[in-house]
């Protein structure tokens, strides 16, 4: 018995499961923390808000949850592509920001954006397929592109030019087996934030290659500045635009797993080419997010005031501001751009620098050693953090 | 553009992607419902308790929602395994009933007993394995295995034997590739109950072949005869028992999402093969179930009063026995074996006796477009309807 076991498992796993996913990581680096610092654990790695009491959800979203459990409407089977009222409530909370509007077709609700990734993926994979991911990108979709055997190939964001796509890259190497190329707007984790011309190069670029986008927009108005966010569905009249969203960093309930697909595409070639109808088939064998918590998204949605979004922006953008000139204060890291939006932000490791220090993983893994802080590593010396803590930590 | 779109999608799906699941089938029925039928829809396929009011969840579950959102504890991302309180109160609930207590870390938390079964059959495939299943079968079973391109071999059930497992048929069929065999007790949608001498069987004839034994008991304790249940985890020294639940049905709830995997395992087989590993990297990229709702879990398991579930299983057995009677009074109907458990009964199609009737499938589209009725076509004939209708309806 033993033996046919023994073949099984980790030890002989395929290639496709190795890749490391955030949670992977903030999992690694906290086996190295001191259980005898009196110190709390500062963990500054996963993006959650939650345990900080700025970032707390808004009531409207606990009256909407339990007027949806006490409706006794919402405790059976949810609609494989999401609860009806549900798909329309996303459909009008995004259409506002496009100029053609999204009906409860063009949306599927999904277990949070993650779930968004895993089925795009999963869909869009086929031998000899490839997909285009930014560098650096969250790290799921390198995960799941693996996991089903499609290609990955990655372009640069350019750090000298805001994290802009290098579209020149993207050009030379989007071939006749590219499906689709991804954009995180606001930028995670770099902090960035898209031009409308920007934005529009890259949907001309898709759209010359024949290609989908896949628009990551789970830190949608999370914006610092006084420029607006602008989400890329304006542009799918170019190519295709599938957009992945979720209430879990707006709203600050990443725990209630709430997500979507938002497809806008006007000229249907999504349909047409049976890519809706993948989707449609794959959401039948996989499990939604509970119809309990989708019932609460209609009133999530159109209740939430203005004022509680900003008081978060605003706290956010001070976060940024401090951290941007804390780190830029310390000899051995720099932080390149100061962050626009979204709730990370990125820095640089001059390893050089520091003694004893291999790379930005044995750092993140001492940090939290010696000082009980867990920042989480990108590569090349690259390493991220959340902007979510109280204005009192000290940096 | 469109040429290239017109390559993908399902057109030249891989096969993988073509087994249909309960969700397809009653889609599939359902469009051919007569919408000017004045009666109202009797959809007796898919086994969602919740329209029907003798099948309201208990209060308990619904405090203990409430519990969970006024905690402000569960707002966050949960742990991939699960929260560990919910893992805890899991392996205390499914403890009592053996001989070796689970602990917390034998039991991860997933999104319906669905998510349970995408999980294992993605992290048991490679390439030249295969999986045994028992025909009939659920059939997110046959479409995840084919998904991820793992051979599927069935078993018959055989019915003149209370639908136990044809064990000759496993012992031929299991080869080197054979990594498991999945038994459901009490059996879907056959309703019937393993005898303890018969899992014991089971238990041994993997044990022989080397194989592990994915125990599906979502309708566990839903049994209608003086005979109890027993779980297969009972034989976890014999070969690893993977147990796959849920509270969707026991506890009428199945849009919460809440399932587990519990592995019975002393020996530690799962452990040192890497399959234990291999599942928790699969848990790292992969969305959980809500958090807030497994902040609910412990209260749910420990406080349910026992005749809640008292009342709901004298309702299925006189549903059960009314469904046995006057389906065998139909002609063209036999109901082979009386139902001693879960929420389905399985009939037999005399499709000689039925004019202009091709098969199963065939019979439910026109039931549908003639009655309004939704049967869960199976195939030989053979369908199948659960038995949560009101006492008052009529069949
Ligand atoms: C860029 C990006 N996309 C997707 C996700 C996943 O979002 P969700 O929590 O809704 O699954 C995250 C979470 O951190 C993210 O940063
Ligand atoms: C035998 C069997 N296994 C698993 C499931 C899935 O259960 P859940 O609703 O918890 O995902 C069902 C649902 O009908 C079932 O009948």
């Amino acid at each position: 018995m033993e033996s046919k076991l023994v073949k099984w498992g980790l030890k002989n796993e395929k290639e496709g499961c190795v890749s490391v996913t955030n949670r992977d990581l903030i999992k690694k680096i906290s086996e190295n923390l001191n259980k005898n610092d009196p110190r709390s654990i500062i963990n500054l790695g996963n993006g959650d808000p939650t345990p900080f009491p700025s970032f707390k959800t808004t009531l409207v979203a606990e009256e909407a949850l339990l007027n949806s459990l006490h409706s006794n409407s919402f405790n059976g089977y949810p609609h494989p592509y999401g609860v009806s009222i549900a798909r329309r409530a996303v459909a009008n909370h995004l259409s506002g920001d496009l100029p053609h509007k999204l009906s409860e077709d063009d949306v599927f609700i999904t277990s949070g954006a993650s779930q968004a990734i895993e089925l795009l993926l999963t869909v869009l994979a086929r031998p000899g397929a490839n997909v285009l991911l930014p560098r650096p990108v969250f790290p799921l979709y390198k995960a799941r592109a693996e996991l089903v055997g499609l290609e990955v190939r990655q372009f640069d964001l350019l750090p000298h030019r805001d994290w802009e796509v290098d579209l020149d890259a993207v050009e030379a190497m989007a071939d006749d087996g590219t499906i689709a190329m991804v954009v995180i707007n606001p930028g995670y984790p770099t902090g960035n934030l898209f031009s409308l011309e920007h934005m529009q190069k890259i949907a001309e670029t898709a759209q010359r290659k024949g290609i989908i986008v896949i628009a990551d927009e789970v830190y949608r108005h999370i914006v610092f500045e006084s420029q607006e966010f602008k989400p890329m569905g304006i542009f799918g009249s170019l190519t295709p635009i599938l957009t992945v969203g979720s209430l879990s960093k707006r709203w600050l309930i990443p725990g209630w797993r709430v997500g979507w697909i938002a497809a806008s595409d006007p000229n249907r070639l999504l349909s047409t080419s049976g890519i809706i109808e993948s989707i449609q088939k794959y959401l039948c064998m996989t499990s939604s997010p509970a119809t309990l918590i989708q019932g609460a998204i209609p009133e999530i949605l159109e209740r939430t005031p203005a004022d509680f979004f900003d008081k978060i922006v605003v706290t956010l953008r001070e976060s940024a501001e401090k951290c941007y000139r804390l780190t830029n204060e310390i000899p051995c890291i720099t932080c390149p751009t100061k962050p626009q939006g979204c709730m990370f932000v990125m820095i640089k490791l001059n390893v050089a620098m520091l003694e004893g220090i291999v790379d930005e993983l044995d750092f993140c893994c001492k940090l939290a050693k010696e000082e009980s802080v867990i920042l989480l590593p990108g590569d090349k010396n690259v390493l991220s953090l959340h902007i979510l803590y109280e204005r009192n930590i000290s940096l």
